[in-house]
């Protein structure tokens, strides 16, 4: 961990529990939560494998995906120039400069950015929200994170089927109430649905997350997993939640 | 109850635990299970409503729906003649002519039996496996009610979508292996999914089955309803599936 990079004062260091990893975050600004860890389980890197974060804001999943992968180069891209600065210094933070690139750039631009079929595995933590018409301020670094303002559930599924490879894996999660639309538009996509997995808060609640996994040219066919449940009882994780959010370990 | 209904020596007839109902199968041939239970649940049916059920078998879904509902008039439509013979039977048994019709016919000329519009509610346990090509005997009772040889995923969304009235409401329950489709036929023929119920046999169980509710011209939102677990432990029905099996009551 080095010691010298620049913290501002209105910023805080989070802890990610995983390889004595931190994160430099704005509270004013989007926080990372408990959707950038549950994708970073669900997502499969293999050894060597080349990631594209789609919206990484300040670096959370490629950062978390280099200290529970064996995957060899993830990459970041954000639209917004000051989450941009605030993941470069993260992953110096970490040392992490020969594993993680930031890149600054439009999601819409993808395929002015990178060449065709460059990366094995795609993930993206997208805005969850489809009325941003209405909102006080669309400019504002929180609504843009959540709002679909600056790109639609649609760009980043057209992104991904842009630099994926063929056989390339595409992880998202998002809002069950959306899952329509995201099985529709990954197949329009031809990144075809494989894996579904359910975010419950309590075994007999809706889920208020989706995961999901997509394959390159795969065929026609989903597994839906059995279901995630964070809480057995109120304030105390299941001992898979715990897991995922710590590690190995008692809940 | 009526008694002078002819029961053959092959025949059995099994108790709905609804209101004293009953129904005749043939063991050799298909015989109704737990999906045709759980999918009469799920579906709403208002007081003077007229429901279609496609595929109906032996008539087990419109039987239990005029038990469980406050539904003017059930009409299921079948294939197989032997099918339609024994669920005439059925409802002669129960005294229901007035109010459950069973008609000789095929989904796919669904626009030839039965003006448009004039359905509130249509249902479906439909074929469940789409490898039909393969079998030893395609023309088999049983193999013609469990796989797509007579009729495919989407023959059933595009009948439902002929004969619904706008605002109409479609039920199916089907494999969660085939979500994908489902949710994307259901779109095409704009009947949009807008609720969804997967079922697991044990709470950290992937769901065996899914409910699905789809409303003719609805606004593109889904919601997945809580998980619904059949057993708590090995034998013993949770609460819930004991309720849908028999009514109120202990588990």
């Amino acid at each position: 961990m080095r010691t010298d990079i620049k913290i501002n004062d209105y910023e805080r260091v989070d802890d990610l529990h995983r390889d004595g990893y931190q994160i430099i975050q704005d509270p004013s600004r989007f926080c990372f939560g408990v959707d950038a860890v549950l994708l970073s389980s669900f997502a499969r890197v293999k050894k060597g494998e080349c990631v594209l974060d789609l919206g990484t804001g300040t670096g959370i999943i490629p950062i978390l995906l280099a200290a529970k992968t064996k995957g060899q180069q993830f990459t970041g891209l954000e639209i917004q120039e000051e989450s941009v600065e605030m993941a470069l210094r993260s992953v110096a933070l970490n040392e992490l400069e020969e594993q993680v690139s930031i890149l600054h750039g439009d999601i819409k631009e993808v395929a002015t950015l990178f060449h065709k079929q460059t990366f094995d595995v795609v993930t993206s933590n997208p805005p969850y929200m489809n009325e941003g018409g209405g909102l006080v301020n669309p400019h504002s670094a929180k609504a843009i994170a959540r709002h679909e303002i600056l790109c639609s559930l649609e760009d980043i599924v057209a992104a991904a089927d842009k630099v994926l490879n063929k056989g390339g894996r595409f992880y998202m999660i998002h809002r069950p109430h959306r899952l329509t639309d995201i099985l529709v538009l990954m197949r329009q996509y031809k990144l075809e649905p494989k894996r579904l997995r359910f975010i419950h808060p309590f075994q007999d609640k809706a889920p208020t997350m989706v995961l999901v996994e997509g394959i390159k040219g795969g065929n026609p066919m989903v597994k839906v997993e059995p279901p995630l449940i964070i809480y057995s009882e109120a304030g105390k994780y299941t001992q898979e939640a715990f897991d995922i959010y710590y590690g190995e370990g008692q809940a």
